[in-house]
């Protein structure tokens, strides 16, 4: 396990110094001894809302202090509570005369140390409140039920209504409130390691652990590996035990407990919407990383009854980025539009252009082991295979081409070409063939048009000429043909440079990249050669 | 390596799904064959602004479709370029007369998917400009360079300019200014393991990758793993290279290429906030998952030049609750408060209050063997121990205490128990004097006051009566007290509850709960034991 820090022992203080560069933020100078972080802008006319606990759990605490949620956090060691002091000192630093709310996540150290804190702010003439947050139902009802990323519905709605001006004694109750309508659950897949000698894992591959704190503490149950949905399944089984009959609508916080990717964050989400649950959800918290167990490879889930004055607390806007809500709700599509076909065009007749194809293709077809020779000896040896399967396809539709338009022909070549040869050589022609189609409608010039395509090509493909490609061939015959020189000066042209690719020993494009400068030597690239014979054909 | 997936063919799929359950996204209808989530309500009249490319890097791109930013967003495979038709669909279904602005990261597949979609649109009749972010200078100026996170500054710029109502030219115009002014470079500790089949790392222990891109593809050199302000430091030198040398001022974006802990983002942010470059940065996105690539150990770094125009784009309100822009400053710290000292009060006497205080201390000492060996039995040792510490530091300070007030005694008592007495008792003692000095301010009853900071000792720690705890030896002693009974009558009370506590053999609370019924039988708990023998000896 490799981690990007310093030295293991100042891990705390330097993420800490590191989101103090948020100019609304401060920290108490006494800092590291004691270490609290506050908003710069404090109004003494309001409530103070206090949290904090062990680190290890970032984003909580300090990255929800801002306006509309914390006022100050206290942070301790990794999974350690802060001291009496640190916390005595954030009440004295923020709170006024309207008084302070605790909001105390439960665990032995959190409360002692919070609790004594509270004692002595009281015993200096503070008003404070605390309220101890215990969602976890890993452990049932009848035990101490421990403080998990639930605690952060906490933070949202009394620092909503500490920011609306309500007064101490009704923040408080709220919290409580809050406090007593929210479960959550934890699963993990790996336990999060320690920067300090990480340990080894006391799960099996096969293995997970159902019902578990933010601490490092084994979970309640080890339970064996399964797909997500199934996963989710067992946690929201768990949950609903704990929620109230009748039926209720919730907020639904997705917490990432360290390392899990957003990605699969999503697929458990999938995996709630599909729950009896998801039906009675409105609000979604996440999946974000919100209350973290260092990098554990696991998640929790928890869950709030609403009612409107909840609702109205956890939406309304705050400072903190880290807090991210929205609604939830069904999913939904929409009718996708109908493409174009591959033959959109009314068949049209030109002899001359359908003997011109007709002998193109054919050539391409007869050329193909010759053509995917050369590839095999600088390529991947499918060239000419590339290429007859498109002439093959191009011969199959002869009849029905537009064949009296330029434009509405090399649109349906581009088009024909993207679907039926495949690689990107395709694609590049098609890219070719459509600009060039495109182009035509305007200046109704051929070789104007088929070198606008070129470039095109040139501009998404990323290769120039001398790069062995088949640009060595097509660039100066479109020339040519763009300055209106007859179609056998364009075939010179196009050989003269497919020539020229038998001594490019150097290209950054394809196979040919990987090869050394003696096995290209003498070797046409085989695309340049193809275009060459096409020429030509023609002339 | 586990991961939260179910069939890891439909990972993408699954992980759209979830995304989904915004109700401002949909999906178009012929999902999965076609991967396209857009906005809901989307506004003919202004510009679209597309994007995509390969799945594995979210919650880029799904996760910033939104108002301000993408219109619509085309996920492919697993580092895959979705198909030219998922593209084509996204423009056709999202844009009107205003036309449309695709943002393309500079890699083959997209380069050439995306441009042939643009192409055929504009075959369509659709206006279609194009922008390719190649903001990767790990290869140095002169080569192709790959599109990274620095292109989610492009996203923003454009959306918010769309929304705005400019007008195509101008969108696209900006969008190139944007990609052509911002510098990336990635550093991995740990490649991202696929969800099939991952594989070994090809790093050893000591390496780490510098240069690299989000597809998995080696870093453009291997150096030895480092600090994380020596990674930093690395990282910044290489971007530094290619800014200009003139006084600019920067956006900052620091990304969470999948798997780092917040708590090691904050430290490489605290990394760059030592550098030179730090200086003229104002504007901070991240640290945060914004491009990953799966569970990469990874970060990259992108800088944004910025004047007035692009500030205003990037720091407008977008929907998107993944683009999270802070600006960026100096850090501060304002001055700590004064805490009250351990002894606030003046001085004051009482014979009778002082003798028994001297008692009481006197006796502590001498039982502290005695205690300890109780507590050998059935704890960890230290019980005489540490009621010792706190007797002997009393009684150094007896000349000093404010004997004439036991508001203020109580309180000074408890601010001594918790600075001069180790582990939870020191704190939960503290919790009962606090208390108990606050409550005598208003009663002027010390017994009634002592059993109040029991009850806020009890609230605290967590312990009730019968729990093996010296709760048991105070609870009946100060309810004696509360009800004027006397001082004998209490120690009588104290004992009988210290002895009651031999036959608990079940506790949850201490070292004791981890022991057998038949180790505890017989033995008193010695801090009810202590409790019992303060009362004794006061009576």
């Amino acid at each position: 396990m490799k981690f990007f820090i310093n030295e293991p022992q100042n891990v705390v203080n330097e993420a800490i110094e590191g989101i103090l560069t948020d100019p609304k933020l401060t920290k108490l100078d006494n800092f590291p001894e004691v270490r609290v972080v506050l908003r710069k802008e404090i109004d003494a006319n309001k409530v103070s809302v206090i949290s904090g606990g062990g680190s290890g759990h970032e984003p909580a605490h300090a990255g929800f202090v801002g306006e509309g949620m914390l006022t100050a956090a206290v942070c301790g060691d990794i999974f350690a509570s802060p001291s009496v002091d640190a916390v005595l000192s954030a009440i004295v630093a923020t709170t006024g005369d309207q008084g302070c709310l605790l909001v105390i996540k439960n665990y032995t150290g959190d409360r002692l140390n919070f609790g004594l804190a509270a004692e002595q702010a009281r015993e200096m003439g503070y008003k404070v409140e605390t309220v101890i947050v215990g969602d976890d139902i890993a452990l049932g009802e009848d035990v101490e039920q421990r403080g998990l990323a639930g605690t952060l519905f906490v933070h949202k709605v009394a620092g909503y209504l500490a920011e609306a001006g309500k007064d101490l004694e009704e923040v408080a109750a709220m919290a409580q409130k809050v406090a007593s309508q929210t479960c959550s659950i934890g699963l993990s897949l790996e336990e999060g390691k320690k920067f300090e000698h990480p340990e080894a894992s006391r799960l099996e591959d096969s293995e997970a652990e159902l019902g578990l704190g933010i601490h490092g503490e084994p979970g309640v149950e080890k339970i064996s590996i399964q797909n997500a949905d199934v996963l989710v399944e067992k946690m929201l089984k768990k949950l609903t035990q704990f929620l109230p009959h009748e039926e209720q609508e919730y907020a639904l916080l997705l917490n990432n407990l360290g390392s899990v990717t957003p990605l699969e964050m999503s697929i458990l989400l999938n995996g709630i919407s599909k729950s009896e649950l998801a039906k009675n959800v409105k609000l979604l918290v996440g999946p974000a990383q919100l209350m973290t167990s260092l990098n554990m490879n696991g998640v929790s889930i928890s869950v709030l009854q609403l009612d409107d004055e909840i609702t109205e607390a956890l939406t309304a806007k705050a400072q903190p980025a880290a807090w991210m809500i929205r609604t939830y709700a069904e999913k939904s599509s929409v009718e996708s539009p109908e493409l174009p076909k591959t033959l959109p065009y009314k068949a049209s007749s030109n002899s001359e252009v359908s003997k011109a194809i007709n002998a193109i293709t054919m050539m391409l077809i007869e050329s193909k082991d010759e053509l995917n020779a050369i590839d095999e000896k600088v390529g991947d040896g499918d060239a000419g295979s590339t290429f007859a399967t498109g002439a093959k396809k191009l011969q199959e539709v002869l009849d029905k081409l537009p064949l009296a338009d330029y434009s509405e022909l090399l649109i349906t070549i581009g088009r024909i070409l993207a679907r039926e040869t495949g690689g990107s050589s395709g694609v590049l022609l098609s890219i070719l063939f459509t600009r060039a189609g495109n182009a035509y409608k305007e200046s109704q010039h051929l070789g104007k048009s088929l070198l606008e395509g070129l470039n095109k090509m040139k501009e998404f493909g990323g290769a120039e000429e001398g790069q062995r490609t088949m640009i060595d061939a097509l660039q100066p015959a479109f020339e040519a043909l763009a300055e209106d020189k007859s179609i056998t000066e364009a075939a010179r042209a196009a050989r003269k440079g497919a020539d020229k690719t038998k001594e490019i020993t150097q290209t950054k494009f394809g196979r040919s990249s990987y090869l050394s400068e003696n096995s290209l030597e003498g070797i046409p690239d085989p695309g340049a050669e193809a275009a060459a014979r096409v020429f030509e054909e023609l002339a």
